[in-house]
């Protein structure tokens, strides 16, 4: 393997740095904690960091919030449908003081009928490093999670599901937390919380609230509510994607480790048909925007 | 009017004392912050000073927190369907260290097809004084949002719905709260959130999200934010409830000046048939239960 360029993926409170091939592979990582938040008003210093031991001759490429207005530079979002033809068009350009030139992936934004505009960025990344035709449905769970569906090559459509986030503000600071005792992962209990989360999605400001009666009655033990709790809400939310975004013949979920596992065991307790996708997704899709931004030419 | 008994609406951070007819019209009202959390350990030093220039030889009744398992004295939970005679049978006795008798009216559980249990514990005492005919619908908005049925005049279902203490979790905890400046009342903000929470409750997970990104795309002013979300989940709690427990021919909502107005116009804005209830129900109510349970005779 030869390495032909870097790939920055670069979040909020992570960025991870690859050395790739041309056709993706990974010839090296280096993570970090200098997400955007911890790098802010230093974005050239943590990349010149991450960055010293490898050759200083190849280009870089970067997508994730680096690109947002919170970011090194703003790479506008661009509208779906979006394949690697609008991508590639629509890369920010920035030249560090020392030289280096780097581009920015955009963000892709789409508003569904009502007009209500959704955002994602650093996702379309990874979904195009783990499509291999061109179709499909991914599901990139985190504290947002994000659906994204793919037709003839471009991401046509995408729902954020503030998953992950309302679980630990609900059970940091509601009344349903005041039961829980140290957390650990029951089956059981996330079973029986998917279950019904997903029977009826609409009732969740209802369903949440039997993690505290399932409690107050004795019919859950104290240590396995968060796994209720986070059943009801995945199990919501599965059921929600589906009946707005359309059943997927098979879900690929990219993402970490632990949490993919949960959405994962989820979908086969939904009968949802899922399988894990490709894992350093994020550095083969940096590689096709390259290559179809002519990076490699 | 001749006051015939003395009422306690005793809930979680407020008391309320009232000095009643028999056919349920206040004499007097004394309010008071000794809720139960406030009045731990001490109630009977909070009621005796609640009523001290009341005359001491009339029976007292009190409805709500106090007689949970946290209050004073714990009256079991009755199950559904349960009218005025099997709450009236269900009451709860003690006498205090002066020798003073206070009947408690118990909380009411009711199990959903699913085996989940939900409660209330004040609420039955305000639906059955807001209560004219043998049946009815009855939403009692608050940190948690009951929606009550009544058929044969017997209170035969109804669901917790956590919209309120969600609100305040996702507004204070969350990535929504982050571009909300001054809270603010803004009707078309409330409108629009509750236009989309009633058109797709399902996906509550993921319409909320537009708080942030109607904020980002400057569709709605920092200081409406709030309003939007607060819609949405009053919008999705409307249609959930709905769907759930039965179409009403009039909604009738008891409770909370300020927050029964809100609701009040939500459902307006959702096409469902609503009106204030009656004020004082709390009173009416005990007034009834009393009756029945021979306090009178």
């Amino acid at each position: 393997m030869t390495p032909a360029f870097i790939g920055l993926d670069w979040g909020t409170t992570a960025l991870r740095a690859y050395l790739v091939a041309r056709d993706g592979r990974v010839c090296a990582v280096q993570p970090s904690m200098d997400g955007i938040i911890a790098a802010a008003g230093r974005f050239e210093n943590a990349f010149d960091m991450i960055v010293k031991d490898w050759p200083s001759d190849l280009p870089v490429i970067a997508a994730g919030m680096i690109g947002s207005r919170q970011g090194w530079i703003e790479a506008p979002y661009c509208p779906c449908p979006a394949g690697l033809v609008e991508i590639a068009g629509a890369l920010a350009h920035l030249t560090t003081s020392k030289g280096r030139k780097i581009l920015f992936v955009p963000g892709l934004s789409y508003s569904d009928k009502a007009g209500v505009p959704d955002v994602i960025r650093g996702e379309e990344t990874q979904v195009f490093g783990a499509l291999y035709s061109d179709k499909g449905a991914f599901l990139l769970p985190g504290t947002h999670s994000k659906w994204v569906w793919v037709e003839g090559g471009r991401i046509v459509r995408f729902a954020t599901f503030m998953t992950g986030e309302t679980y630990a503000a609900l059970k940091d600071h509601t009344i349903l937390g005041r039961l829980m005792t140290k957390e650990s992962d029951d089956a059981d209990a996330f079973r029986s919380g998917v279950t019904r989360g997903f029977a009826a999605p609409e009732l969740l400001l209802h369903t949440i609230f039997g993690t505290r009666t399932l409690g107050l009655f004795g019919t859950i033990a104290p240590t396995a509510l968060p796994s209720y709790l986070s059943g009801v809400l995945i199990g919501s939310e599965i059921a929600a994607a589906m009946r707005h975004l359309g059943r997927a013949e098979e879900l690929k979920i990219i993402g970490s480790h632990v949490l993919g596992l949960r959405y994962l065991e989820a979908c086969r307790i939904c009968g949802v048909a899922a399988d894990i996708g490709a894992v350093e997704a994020a550095a083969k899709g940096l590689a096709r925007i390259a290559d179809k931004a002519g990076l490699f030419a």
